[in-house]
This record gives structure tokens, C-alpha cells and sequence, in this order.
């Protein structure tokens, strides 16, 4: 490690398909709808996302719960699907009971353990964030839960990702910022984070010209990464 | 028409989708993957937007050309297909050789007889505007092309829509941003243009809170839009 790398003093989690698992979301889509949930699921997200970032290049923030709604209705619509109010509700309500990664847990206590202050920085509304932490089981493990909505943008744009430091009071590249989305992860690094993207799904890297600070499959390997960071900050000071 | 409704004094063009047909890139696409070449084509198409606005977003340009090639890059890893050099230039030299969508030619000559200026505004880089309006029989049709290159941000981005404007001397609404994209024309509505969706592909509108000023499935559709928008201009005028 090069002595100028900065030690790392904080994580920083995305929330949804990060800390929390949105497949019971793709499989209730399932059961409503069989042998369209998986792509229902897919669009969904893609439209979500799309939505987030159109809203943001044009000034024209909406609570992500609600950018969320539209995204499954736009979704139904273009799969021909039959979304009754019911549905709706249903595939709405599953994402107040998400359930953690299995790893995930373990390795925010870890962390905790080496002392360092973990947050959340989520596109997600305060309410929806509240609502997973105590779903997962996660309360109490997080100093700061962020959400975009205090700057009214959403990721990737630098209001979003500037909360992380202004919370922790350190600066980015002291905070691993922590994504399972590759594009998360690019925008992080491209903020100025030291990022690390958990690749669960086994993705190809998104073509943006840089590449996250590291890439592992599980939240396991971020511990790893993190232990080797810190151990090679103490070797370096003890040289010092 | 109420009569605040202002008079229409220019046409803005989307050009990849909207004027110029993009089929022969998906057609390509098939030969040289057979079975593939729709969802080669399809996810390359979301790639290349989706890399537009995360790009201005974190305020990373990078001309439109080389993302629409990171674009393909990614969509052919995705799907697990060997690009390589040759298919890759092969498919990215098909953007050289699109073909106008039939109805095009005689609607921009007759919108030129009622007098109004034509122009293009498009994420394109200049290059590949004027390759595209060659290629599509359309040279000495339009007044301006407009390529975001200038501003370097990408649709929806306000400094992108206000191009149009600026170059035609008249406000937004007096404007009408004609657009296959629904993204593009709710961002033409937001910043606000009045606004023509060519819906040419039978898509449920895009869930964000405003439609556009009119739909229609062809530019013929568009020429009666703007007729009857002129005629209620002149009667009004008239009565005044």
C-alpha cells in the first residue's frame, strides 16, 4: 500500500440489494404473476432507477417511495401485465420485509468491533430506511442512516454522496463505500470515495473508465479488504 | 385553444429513434448474433442512455459516440456474446447508415412550406449529426443542429433542452420538441417546450407526473398537430 492511502475510518452501505435482499420482492412478483415475476421484478427496478436519475438531471425530486410506485406501474403496463390495487399494494408492502443477506450481520458486527462508525446512504425516504433496518434485525448496528432526501437528489449526484462525509466528518477516501451496484460503486469512486462493490449477481464491470476501489461477491470479502486496509495503516504508522 | 396558447414558431427534432431509424442497427445485430440480436440491440440502446445520465449526473461528458460504444461493450458481456473487433466496429459503423422512417422526408419539407424553422437537438456528437442527416437524404432541411456537445450534458439535463432556444430565438413554448423517446418528451415538457411524443413503438407512457402536450404514432400525426395549432393561431389572431 502506497503511505499516502488514507486510513479508513468509516463504511458506508447502500441499502436495498446491498444490506437488505430484494428477491422476496421477485418472488411474490412470481406467485402473482407466474412466469412473468422474474421480469416484472427486473423492469421494475430498471424503471426505479431510470426514474431516480431522470428526476434528478431535471430538478424534479419525488420521494422514492413514490418514484418506486411508478416504476412497478410503468412495469405492469409494458408487460401487459393485469396490476390490480391488490397487487400493487402486495408488491409495494414486501419492501417493509426485507430480509438481510446471511453474512451481512456477522460482518457489520465485525466491523463495529474494529471501531469504526458505519452509516447507510440510501436513495431511500427516512421512513422506508427505518422500516428495513428493524426488518433486517439491523438496529442499533448504524451511526448515521442517510437518505438522499435531505438534499433532494439521488445518486449519482454528488449532493447524495456528499452526505456521507459531512456526517462522519472525515473525507471520503477515509470511508469505504459500500455497493451492490456497479454504477453505485462508479459514482462513489468517481466522488472521491474508496469504494467496494459486491458483486453478487456476477456482473460484467460497468463501462465508465474507472473501476472501484475493490470488488468481492459477498460482504465476507469487504471484511477482508477492510482488515487488510487497517493492518496495513498500523504496519505503516508503527514505520513512521 | 385557450387564448394564451402561444403561437408555433419552430420544430426541434430528437434524431436517434425519432428521425432517423435505428432497425438496421438491431437487424445487424441479428445477423451477427442469431437469436441474440433483440436483446443485444435492446440492452445497448438502455445502456447508452443509462451511461448518459449517470455521466451528467456525476459530471463525467464523454462524447456520445464512445458511450454508446461502452454501451455495446457491456450489453455484449451481459449477454455472455464474443465481440469482437470486427463485429464491434461492424455494428458501431452502423450508426453511419441509418435510413430516415418513411414518412419523414415529405413531413419535414411540408413543416419548411408552413414557414418554420427546423431543427435537430440531439445527445449526439456533431460527427455522427451530420453523418446521420447525409446518410437520411435530409441535407439543407434544418436550420440548426443542435448537438449537447457544447453544454456537455446530456438529456434531461435543463442546459441541454435550452440549446433550443438560445439557437432559435424564441421561448420554449413557442417551440415544439418532437421526440420518440417518452423520457425525452417529458423532459422537453418539464423544461417547458411544448411537446410531441411519437410514440412509434406502442409504449405505455412513462409514470412521471406530466404528459406530453400531444401523442401520435408518425410525424404525420405531428403535421396535423402543428396545422391545427396554426390555424387556432391565425383565427385567434384574427378575432384579436
Amino acid at each position: 500500500m502506497p503511505s499516502n492511502t488514507p486510513r479508513i475510518r468509516a463504511v458506508i452501505f447502500d441499502a436495498f440489494g446491498t444490506l437488505f435482499d430484494v428477491y422476496s420482492v421477485g418472488a411474490l412478483a412470481e406467485q402473482l404473476f407466474p412466469g412473468k415475476g422474474e421480469a416484472l421484478a427486473a423492469l421494475w427496478r430498471q424503471k426505479q432507477i431510470e426514474y431516480a436519475f431522470i428526476r434528478t438531471l431535471s430538478g424534479r425530486y419525488k420521494p422514492f417511495l413514490a418514484v418506486t410506485e411508478d416504476g412497478l406501474v410503468f412495469a405492469a403496463r409494458k408487460l401487459g401485465l393485469d396490476l390490480d390495487d391488490g397487487a400493487r399494494r402486495q408488491l409495494m408492502n414486501q419492501y417493509a420485509c426485507l430480509s438481510p443477506f446471511p453474512e451481512n450481520l456477522a460482518v457489520l458486527r465485525k466491523l463495529r468491533e474494529r471501531g469504526l462508525p458505519l452509516a447507510i446512504l440510501s436513495n431511500g425516504t427516512p421512513e422506508m430506511l427505518d422500516v428495513a433496518v428493524r426488518s433486517a434485525g439491523m438496529h442499533g448496528l448504524f451511526d448515521h442512516v442517510l437518505s438522499v432526501e435531505r438534499v433532494g437528489a439521488y445518486k449519482t449526484h454528488p449532493d447524495a454522496y456528499g452526505l456521507g462525509p459531512a456526517a462522519l466528518g472525515c473525507t471520503p477516501q477515509e470511508i469505504v463505500f459500500v455497493s451492490s451496484n456497479g454504477w453505485d460503486a462508479i459514482g462513489a469512486t468517481w466522488f472521491g470515495y474508496t469504494s467496494f462493490w459486491v458483486n453478487r449477481g456476477n456482473q460484467p464491470p460497468e463501462q465508465l473508465d474507472v473501476t472501484p476501489s475493490a470488488t468481492g461477491t459477498t460482504l465476507d470479502e469487504l471484511l477482508d479488504f477492510i482488515d487488510r486496509r487497517l493492518a496495513a495503516g498500523s504496519a505503516s504508522q508503527k514505520v513512521a
